[in-house]
């Protein structure tokens, strides 16, 4: 029998339908940041499975743009032969078809996969777009996995804090002020905030992929399909005009005519614009909704905070049962591994009421892994856990009420002198931002170098964000907050959620990351500071406490008393002991 | 005899040239910030003589558009009879101008005192925008002053350190690299650098009102009227083809036919954008001068080195004399005024070899006159200097060999506990920021918060920038670096030459501010330090000083050590005594 490769079977169906090549990104409808299977095209194609990237397939040749991160990994995945590896932001794909292709050169995409701006920058380009009206993967990929179909289920407004028909007012007061009538909510996460519900498409990201237009009137058509609305609540269900997800740009289509549609600018797919400005107007603007839902209700906050007494008493639970294993199963010869100690934290989550699945997918790495910030350990890389390296542990929880994020890095026996400093400088960071205050709408680039500081005076820096946004038993990297050296337009108030999250990494050596999950508070009138939610001992064996400031020893004090009087009643009671300790103060 | 008023007679001149109206700016034709009395338009029309704002005359009435800083002023200067007082931000002319105007209504303006971006703000209103060929002050103002005539003189290669050739062909470079051809030189202090000239048309700026064109042979067509150059060796004046100022404009249009002209963005009047675009291409970026400008030889380096060893002597013998005469004069019941002090100061700055003039009118506040950031002292406002509070002093000089900027806060008795806190809330941030060791290419809005972070502690803060570039016996606020809240593109890298400025205002009160000039250097490869360039002790005896950290306080010693050596040769003999008391160290 005669297997043809996807390349062979993609260029077959260009050619067939007349086209010269195609563009195929990393992308879901909704530029998710984690793809349901069925969607990741480009991994089929080429062998790649990176979070980022997109390949240019023409008859003679195939490209993959990948960024600096993925270069290693693209060189190992990739027939090589077969497809050539560019740079995603040094040599960009506009870049090269500007160079390399001739005037009228016939490129197909999925208008759907592709965004406003990303197709303004392709269009500078020499060669013609052509938007495709069937996805060619719809029959090329003979054992695609089945399009994701999670059940959605109701978020109730004891835990959401306000109803979807409170919302969708609050929303349609916008479209009134902007002068337009309709919003298209594209960002799945934006609609489980405005319908009150959760989906379960992709593990750890609790969103329903769907579609919806809201208008002036607060109503709302829903476009998800059926199969997945079969436990919601008729009432719930009965509040939203349904449609199949399919229908949905055919409908902006025929809805459009005369009108002015809000569309978020960042991240809706091209397939919008072609499909309104025909007949309409698009108003392109950040979606609404996305700054609401950064604003956090008293219901929502509460809930966060319940939830990290839980994910607490969890975190609690798996470092006082380390502090027993690392040290007797590296002496008796069989030392812990990376994979057995994730496998028992998430035992640890298990137990706690509330607990739906984790929050993204956990980082166990030990030694000169955890050097690799998204590392993620398999079989192949799995390490031990020792006396005298660090260990780096970055994870969370979906709760009924909220969700967590945090990381600690710890060691059991002593890292060398080196080592010790840097996880120092890395604390020091980490104190300084998170004892701020600040007046209320500073942006996140503005407080981002506080966390560095330290680092910087030892010549040294990290290469990640500092904070991000976290949803309400929602996304891990919520929108639009961020602190970090990038500048955010987005003023931080009272009522957001953010990470604090410095670090510091070594190649071939070693990490260290320590991250709280913090709330905005209002400290004065005009003021705010952050309050960590994060309640997990931070692990003070490895500093040297000489290095740090009263103001900075007296928070890791009342930090630890918090976390002690909090999680003392709620921990296993072979972990107590160990809590005392490492909650114990330092300053005399 | 029958006198008409200013807005009369420009009434009348609408009148005759069939205008509804004229928009009248504060500026000139390099949008400078310290304007010759012959382009004070707006104050001859109006009265008020605040550094920003605009009116518009219409037939039946008069606005006058001031932002924040200048409401209560203006309502001074004006008559609010015949004009009525905006606010430049909250409601500004094009807003006003889309409410208020009917379609079609003629408005004037002088398209060389209108940047291109306020043009296209106001292009989108319904009334007609009429650029005058004359412009009708040429006519109605009788008592006009004259034309700023300032001699233009030779910058020697030995103090710029490039010659004006080699500067030519940089920006050539940069021109084919645009693919320009020509480059519009529209800011005097470009002009300045590039031609290697200074000017002396307004007081404090030595730049020379003028306007270049470069093209990419590295040729300079310089537009500035004969008179100016009589000084200037004919080695320089042959280095160029010259040409009367008033023909740069008709020169544009002739020689941009097929061409594409590189303009600035955001100073460049609009009439440019006339008279190139019928058959032209503007190309509109900031002026790479702008940049190259910015990035400081050696030699501009060490005269800025230099020149501040001047300063800080002049700063030394001042601040010694002032602490003998302060309470002799106050016992005496006859106290030091702000007038007399800052006259004094000049005195003293006019002993030093090299000194000029000074780079900005001083700020010469005692007690609550400093609560106003831009506070100029007049014998209306004149207030005695006492040993009970605060006396501000921000001040500087152009030297033949650079440009300097300093202040310092000072008291001779006990301020009390509440200004106390204050002056050591400032001082800390201060000192935060000019410790810091920083990544090359970091930019101002990145770093201003260090300076501000122990005001925020207490709940409060200030309301300017940072930190500002200053010219090399240039322009006294240099752009393009700044730090400040404010996003600023510009990466700060060795060479560069910026104010650290922090402060603190009590209206009715009090105010203080700390400032040293830094130059940013290499500290290590890839980081960043700054080394000040200021050599004046800072007051201390108004500082709590248990709230200083080590690195602070050993920060203080060094720099005390560094000025009492640099200065205690230079210094007169019975200001050396005092050095040695206002450095002497305050670690054990």
């Amino acid at each position: 029998m005669h297997t043809t490769s996807p390349l062979a079977a993609l260029r077959q169906w260009l050619d067939a339908h007349h086209l010269d090549g195609m563009i195929v990104p990393r992308a879901d409808a909704w530029q998710s940041e984690y793809c349901a299977p069925y969607d990741e095209k480009l991994a089929w194609l080429t062998g790649f499975d990176g979070s980022a990237g997109l390949a240019l397939v023409l008859k003679d040749k195939a490209l993959l743009f990948v960024d600096g991160r993925y270069q290693v990994q693209a060189r190992v995945q990739v027939n090589m032969d077969e497809i050539a590896i560019h740079h995603l932001h040094n040599e960009p794909l506009a870049e090269w078809l500007a160079k390399n292709v001739e005037a009228g050169t016939r490129i197909g995409f999925e208008a759907l996969l592709m965004t406003n701006a990303d197709f303004m920058q392709l269009s500078a380009t020499p060669c013609e777009l052509v938007p495709l009206d069937r996805s060619p993967f719809d029959t090329i990929w003979s054992d695609r996995p089945a399009p994701p179909a999670g059940l959605i289920r109701e978020m109730p407004v004891e835990i959401s804090g306000e109803s979807s028909t409170d919302k969708r007012r609050r929303v349609a007061a916008v479209l009134a002020e902007k002068n337009a009538d309709v919003l298209a909510v594209t960002l799945p996460d934006n609609i489980a905030w405005l319908l009150n519900v959760r989906g379960s498409d992709i593990p750890t990201s609790p969103v329903p992929l769907s579609f919806a237009l809201l208008k002036r009137d607060g109503s709302v058509e829903w476009f998800v399909n059926d199969s997945k609305l079969v436990e919601l609540p008729d009432a719930v269900r009965n509040a939203f005009t349904l449609a199949p997800q399919e229908a949905f740009i055919a409908r902006c289509k025929a809805l459009s005519q005369g009108k002015r549609v809000l569309v978020d600018a960042d991240s809706a797919p091209v397939a919008l614009r072609f499909a309104i400005e025909p007949q309409g107007e698009i108003v392109w603007q950040t979606d609404p909704i996305t700054l609401m839902k950064a604003n956090k209700n008293s219901v929502e906050l509460a809930g966060y905070r319940e939830c990290h007494h839980q994910d607490g008493a969890a975190w609690v639970n798996f470092l006082a049962w380390l502090s027993r294993e690392v040290p007797l199963r590296e002496a008796a010869g069989n030392p812990l591994m990376e994979l057995e100690v994730q496998a028992k934290q998430l035992a640890f989550r298990e137990q706690q009421p509330g607990f739906i699945e984790p929050s993204f997918e956990t980082i166990s790495a030990s030694s000169s892994n955890a050097a690799m910030c998204h590392y993620h350990s398999s079989e192949a890389s799995n390490k031990p856990i020792g006396h005298d390296h660090f260990y780096l542990n970055d994870s969370g929880g979906q709760y009924h009420n909220g969700t967590t994020d945090a990381t600690r890095t710890l060691a059991w026996g002593k890292v060398d002198a080196q080592q010790r400093l840097h996880y120092t400088a890395v604390l020091r960071g980490f104190l300084s931002l998170i004892t701020l205050q600040f007046p209320s709408g500073t942006q996140g680039h503005q407080l981002d170098a506080f966390a560095r500081r330290p680092l910087w005076e030892m010549g040294l820096d990290y290469d990640h964000g500092t904070g991000h946004g976290v949803g309400h038993q929602l996304l891990i990297h919520e929108n639009p907050h961020r602190i970090a050296k990038k500048v955010n337009p987005w003023p931080l108030v009272a009522g957001n959620i953010m990470t604090i999250e410095p670090g510091y990494y070594l190649g071939d050596s070693h990490g260290i990351r320590i991250e709280n999950q913090v709330e905005i508070v209002e400290s004065r009138p005009g003021f705010c500071t952050f309050a960590s939610l994060t309640l997990i001992p931070i692990d003070l064996s490895q500093v040297e406490l000489h290095l740090l400031n009263e103001q900075e020893k007296q928070w890791l004090d009342a930090y630890h008393q918090q976390v002690r009087e909090a999680l003392s009643p709620r921990v296993n009671s072979d972990a107590r002991q160990w809590l005392e300790e490492a909650t114990a103060p330092i300053c005399v």
